[in-house]
């Protein structure tokens, strides 16, 4: 029975494609809103069949007030393609667990490199912390950009490929590859580290790239656990 | 497909009783030795189908070298009860997740204490971290310590029901009670941290009562990842 | 330099007694208020010589903002004494380092147990999670509890010592010892950590007697990171 | 008494150079072969006054039996500069606190960018888990990959700068740059972690440039502690 419940509730899609190449895939999960309040329930040594109203207030409660522990029995496991600048955030979500592609044991065949939507150049306005979003105006700007970086990315491609071919270790290769890199990586994570993720990093002050990703994983997140989510909103979208 | 490799891997039993009135179930789970695999896998950018040697060679590698990650994307949830001096020992184990039972929020109906089995009652023998389990030999001091334990348990529970009846806030009755008091709790564990438990737990420096609890924690590991089981077997039963 | 100012901000007193028998004892630091504004400054490769006002500012900011990481690179080690029931609550703050007294390995010559002062013995009121402390009124009640407690104490002390003496091994001895037994704990953890710990212990919800030692932590933290404890405060006391 | 101990086992140096523009340098530190000794030793509620013998048997029994906590009570601070590739692996270390230069933030007056020595141009040679360092042998492709990979950074550098001179936003002009690139971070963390990265970093089939990064850490984690040093050699370098 338990794994009716978790079947009904692995959701569909459960695939969203993010930017230019990259992608969010949640490959597993375990947990259920009434997962958190049947933990929190141990401490009464009592238990819910099903999600009622009292149990849609514990979970409230429960965020609140920051009695985390609950949430960490649902746990999630995504499948993600990112660029490497968004996978330095990442990785620094340190209660969580990563498994990476390796540059030092593999060349892709094919290496794909972020070019931001015509709409997402933008220009530096605001202060570090406090950044405005605001694209660039001049069409022209907006040339010279995509120019510049498919010209950074091809001749660092070229020149990748060419060191591989004479010999040159990978690992020494592939120092010269930008951080637009796109790379992929398992990440398992349970529900209370993955509200502190999207807290921080679906958020104004984030980089728009990584927000991409957070908005994905918010709404596996929703589909998954809904009331969950609903008190997360509610208390202010704190980390827990 | 994910789905149909999980169920399969659920263990049927999947409990156990310990001890006198303790038992391990094993509630939930996603992950398996492929999972191990293609976490590793993902190094390469390869993923693999199904379980072969060349499986069972990459899962003794990573354990023989302490490549411990691709562990982590297995997990599990475990229901327990135990007595609270084994509670101690097990909570010490950060990298997992708790929620237990509070006498500060709830009183049981009936409270159960540990009772050793009559061949359990041991003597001081050997040097801290080197005990050497030996039964008492005279059966007068097998009475002498049932009769002495039971009557301390009789005292302490009449006492606390009797706190509690007078209108003694819960959290201050229950201090008198003692540490080979039942407790439970839910424990979500990743494979890796699971290891670390067993080879810490199982092992012949632990005291006895936490090591029937893991021998049954590492039959239920053993069950759901067998070729996982094997190379921590072989590769000397250290933590990873 | 560094090394006057961390030994500048080593408080005098850095022991407190806490309740009958504890103790919390401040025996080792780094950092201060400067190498959390050094530590997120590292951000922009830049560096302050000394605390000016820009510096309360940007620390006001990092709690607001739940900029957490910065808060990590200071570092507290403590020496305490506490009752069991206490140290449970305690060492389920899992991102911090215990080591604690063994009794299997070790047999004290005197064993406190903890017993309330007389105004600290309370009535159940309130609801779990919002309890209201209020003393018993009536006396003899307060006579009972006192006579019946240390009643449990005695009994269990001579018991526990009995059955050492005639040979039963030191860990089955000591599971008949109420959990208001005081052990004695090692506690290293970092300033993020600590007001995660001040922030659910120090706080009317935790039971009085864990919160007797978050009180007295969080007069060291405030001694030794005035300007963060006073983020701290302002931003509602929030873990970050 | 403490901070004498503590002040006489900052080595000198402390500051290290390693590749052609990174450094690790020890900013702070508590703890010593003694504070290991006496966490351990609160186990037993004893304590030791100064080294001797008997410490370091007890010092290697931790180590070989993996009874790793007491030496999470002993903190290191380090400031390391690296390039990107390096922090990369380094930053998957999760059991430590890391604060880094941010490239949103802040824009180098001039970055820097690794280049290998002459004798490190490595060859592919061996299998992903087991490569051999040889150098390339032919001076020509020495050449072409000096000269190429500095093509590289050139271009890429010009990019970015003229990116951020026409006023596109920091957080998307620097996605061009190489993860050649050098950056700054602070590292905090305790003596058991430490070790494991020690145990991973400073070993054959670490990459040579981290392994450069792990040989300085090791020096000044056996300058402060050499006895747990050596109990970690003696034991077979493994992570505890």
């Amino acid at each position: 029975m338990l794994y009716d419940l978790r079947m009904a509730s692995i959701p569909d899609p459960s695939y969203y494609e993010i930017l230019d190449f990259g992608y969010v895939e949640l490959i597993d999960f375990f947990g259920s809103d009434l997962d958190v309040v049947n933990s929190a329930k141990v401490s009464f040594a009592s238990q819910k069949q099903e999600i009622d109203e009292s149990c849609v207030g514990l979970i409230n409660y429960l965020v609140k007030n920051r009695h985390a522990t609950p949430f960490e029995h649902c746990v999630f496991k995504f499948r993600i393609k990112a660029p490497i600048f968004v996978t330095r955030e990442w990785m620094r979500h340190r209660w969580s667990s990563f498994n990476e592609m390796s540059m030092r044991y593999h060349k892709p065949n094919k290496i794909d490199y972020y070019v931001p939507a015509y709409s997402n150049i933008r220009q530096q306005v605001g202060k570090p912390g406090a950044y405005v979003f605001q694209e660039i105006e001049d069409p022209l700007k907006k040339e010279i950009y995509y120019k510049n970086i498919q010209e950074v990315y091809r001749v660092a491609d070229t020149i990748y490929n060419y060191l591989i071919e004479i010999g040159i270790a990978k690992e020494i290769a592939r120092i010269v590859l930008p951080v637009a890199q796109y790379t992929e990586f398992i990440w398992t994570v349970n529900a209370r580290s993955l509200i502190n993720f999207i807290s921080l990093r679906n958020e104004q002050n984030a980089q728009y790239e990584i927000q991409q990703y957070a908005i994905a994983i918010e709404e596996l997140f929703k589909k998954t656990m809904p009331i969950s989510h609903e008190a997360f909103e509610t208390s202010g979208r704190l980390p827990i």
